[in-house]
């Protein structure tokens, strides 16, 4: 990542533990750990950047860009329990529930959940921009969204067919909804918001098939985490269902995507791109 | 319960079934599921008769008060949890991971709690109302609301003492939180709110007593769920730490400090005033 990304990440990472206290008791310890555990913060970078490319003052949305990466971490520390993934590591480091335990570690990710509203509602927007901005973030994580996503991984019976649904509502519907927050800021007209809609679907299926082959083919060091648990769990892995090459191709496929319609859309902001070239051709 | 309040209840319960379809998948079907099990609807049903009491049209904002009764209904799915209070039952029916599993179960609370935001962002309001009950309910039920007082319920280890503190932010929050939105939308002062807050306090406190003293007295079969499992698992009921008649007592001293605040705010709306007495005073 650029210098401009890394100054960017820096913000969201400071600004994610304003106001959490460790020492406040186990909820905040526990919410605190989660949040600083390191990760990519591409959400909120996504946001931002696409703010910055706009020409708006994008570090004057830290708080919301947080929430982004806050919903996320909700997300991760759910999935990591026994009854979903039952995953032991994440970034390098113990998950909640390792660290902690389970009821705790339900109850850290219900708190970030509420946490992120807080951070929504508390953004300094216009109102009816912080509502249509919860507006589109509920719908882009919930029952028709992120956790349908999750819900349908967890159903995954070995169908192929069911694979693409998942990576999109699972993943690339919080990435989608990242882009669109900031174009409610930037005041993108619908015809606009569509166009973006598109490249942040294309991006988040991209993103998502990126991570299905970099469990096959990557590093568990590197990565942080368990790799290839997939194989023996049924779990909607691409590469299992298609072949590396085939991935690959799909993977160059999204990013034309998401480039042409960000190209349609007159955004030419070179940290924006890079940030896209990143996230579909990481290496861990 | 008479008649005017079972008439808004039938409305919330119609409410909270509105868009949920139970064929659309596990999800969705565990939702419907977690709120189609009758509750008493004493959240949704605090805010309406409030705002009837105000003069206002309680029926217009039936969507927030379901969204009220969602957040409540997550928190319970969440709280039966094996890893938490591992419940079987819930109102005489088999807790939502006892009818689906654990996974669903956890993806249910969190997929209710973000449809709860999603309704509070579509009530018919101004945006600026909107956002105000946004971050009221998001402080109430967040790291130093309700899920701060499930955290410290499950560290509670004979304490007497912590035993205030955790019914306040576990139980009253949440009531208070009810409360203090329709306060925005009646456009109370400072002043009355703060009136307000101290009454929903004194009756969530009051309404959490009466529940543990039901724990110790009721009937299973009428509560539907498994009584008196707090006396071998140090839980914070207050009769076994403090007796029977001091907590009928307290109950007794926080339904009058309930019933002062609401009469110094001037409201004397009779069904308001029985939902209140109806809460410290059930039998079931």
């Amino acid at each position: 990542m650029n210098d401009y990304l890394q100054g960017l990440s820096a913000a969201v990472d400071r600004e994610l533990l304003v106001g959490l206290d460790p020492g406040r008791g186990t909820l905040e310890a526990a919410m605190h750990y989660a949040l600083t555990v390191s990760g990519k913060r591409l959400r909120p970078l996504l946001f931002l950047a696409l703010l910055d490319a706009c020409r708006l003052e994008a570090l004057r949305h830290v708080g919301l860009a947080s929430a982004l990466e806050i919903i996320h971490t909700y997300s991760l520390i759910h999935d990591d329990l026994p009854a979903m993934d039952d995953d032991d590591l994440r970034r390098g480091m113990p998950t909640v529930h390792k660290q902690f335990n389970e009821a705790v570690a339900l109850l850290a990710g219900d708190t970030l959940l509420t946490y992120a509203f807080e951070k929504i509602a508390a953004a300094p927007l216009p109102p009816a921009q912080v509502v249509e901005i919860m507006g589109i973030v509920t719908r882009c994580i919930g029952k028709e969204g992120m956790a349908q996503g999750q819900a349908l991984d967890l159903e995954f019976r070995g169908d192929a067919a069911a694979i693409a649904g998942i990576h999109r509502l699972k993943t690339a519907e919080l990435i989608k909804g990242s882009l669109l927050a900031a174009a409610v800021i930037a005041g993108f007209d619908p015809g606009r918001r569509l166009l973006l809609e598109q490249a942040g679907i294309a991006l988040g299926i991209g993103f998502q098939l990126a991570d299905d082959l970099l469990d096959i083919t990557g590093d568990e060091q590197q990565a942080g985490k368990k790799l290839r648990k997939d194989s023996g769990n049924q779990s909607p892995n691409a590469v299992l269902y298609f072949g590396l090459e085939t991935v690959r191709a799909r993977i160059d496929g999204h990013y034309r995507e998401a480039c042409a319609r960000i190209g349609e859309l007159g955004i030419d902001f070179p940290p924006f791109l890079s940030l896209m070239k990143t996230m579909l051709y990481r290496s861990q």
